[in-house]
């Protein structure tokens, strides 16, 4: 397709945390970083969730930072035992974990008289790591090469990603078209592939829905290219249309 | 640990979808396969998501299959071109797609004349593969060695995920007691690791929220050894307990 030449910046997410595998915790990190880069032009490629296991953990940072763009990473950062992403960030890497200064400075600022050993634990980072601000609960974390290292709570999450949104190399943007109907999949699908077919630069979904009273599908063409969109969206729901006539007739 | 050697099943998720990654649509199957798996005693171990894409789907079923007891893949078995998981399934497992006689005539009975050619689509499966019952919208799925197929729709997973449970492998039930606290992590991880390292047997993990008015943390002890998990919250609380008292005085 010309003009769209340009490689745009790919994302996987490592989502880690024995309690969102047991059931414990319902994630709630990934919707919102998958809106996030898709508003970014950022393709998010993979997601994989993991135990809080150093080795496992490890492994899934090498894998997956050397296939994209960007690594990002949610949870297992805190001040207890079961905190353990850090120690594997480290391991992937190759380096060594040290006592940032100027993290330790922060922390006594804010713990004051209650800056004990445990916080003093979350002062150490890899060598080389660059810190991300928590302006929630004030303990930094940090992003080494591509791999960014965000805690899991949600609230803090969010805030140190927008912290380092604006330094993300951009994608092109998508351009999204919606169509919800009535109809099923079933009825309409040798239309959605023509148009599929037909308009290659576009990515045509569907994802039907299924309730006693409510049933249909919603159709979403989505592409860089904001033209093939539009052309795309026209002659499908021409399409739809027509084939509602047929019926009715 | 004695009596525990027992072999309990593993499990691992592929999530598949498009819509997942760019956001679109929110997952709420991991929730629900997440907690049953564990209320069954099954260790959920891994998790991935990824593209409708025929070749990445199935170099992770091929990978998660053979490093773990059940594969449930969830997604992308529609009747329309973006869904390509059974195929996929078939390349992973080398298999041939087979029309499928008794899903053609149990189409057939529920769409009557509304049974067309891209509903046929929806009756070949591997050859080997055994059905899965789909009472809410007809449409079978199936198994075929240790991979579960399911569909994407949050209410047909379910009903497809519940008619199968009773075939599954159960493993030991685990024990899980909980301590909801208002200390902070800082505060108190000496506390854990030290409980943590006296029983071996459980899983201690500590899941702090952070809120302008609710700050403390979550403490969830979990083993397959009942009695571990009743002395070391003992003891846990107890030294919780001190602490505060010591704190106070």
């Amino acid at each position: 397709v010309e003009n769209l030449t340009f490689k745009n910046p790919t994302a996987s997410i490592l989502i880690i945390g024995n309690e969102i595998l047991s059931g414990y915790t319902k994630d709630a990190n990934l919707y919102f970083l998958s809106n996030q880069l898709f508003e970014m032009g950022i393709d998010l490629l993979e997601v994989r969730i993991v135990r809080d296991d150093v080795q496992k953990i490890a492994e899934n940072v090498i894998v997956l930072s050397k296939k994209h763009t960007y690594l990002f990473t949610t949870g297992g950062i805190g001040a207890t035992h079961d905190d353990v992403t850090v120690e594997a960030i480290a391991k992937a890497f190759g380096v060594e974990l040290e006592l940032n200064k100027s993290v330790v400075s922060l922390l006594r600022d804010y713990y004051k008289e209650s800056f004990n050993e445990n916080r003093k634990r979350l002062a150490f980072i890899p060598r080389e790591a660059h810190l991300i601000e928590n302006s929630i609960s004030h303990v930094p974390s940090f992003y080494i090469e591509n791999v960014y290292v965000f805690a899991g709570m949600p609230n803090i999450m969010q805030a140190m990603f927008l912290g380092i949104k604006d330094s993300l190399k951009k994608g092109q943007p998508f351009f999204v078209k919606e169509i919800k109907t009535h109809f099923l999949e079933g009825d309409i699908a040798h239309i959605l592939t023509f148009v599929q077919n037909k308009y290659e630069s576009i990515e045509l979904g569907s994802y039907p829905f299924y309730e006693p009273d409510n049933r249909g599908v919603n159709l979403i063409l989505k592409s860089r290219d904001q033209e093939a969109v539009q052309k795309a969206f026209d002659e499908l729901s021409s399409l739809l249309q027509q084939d509602a006539s047929n019926n009715q007739g």
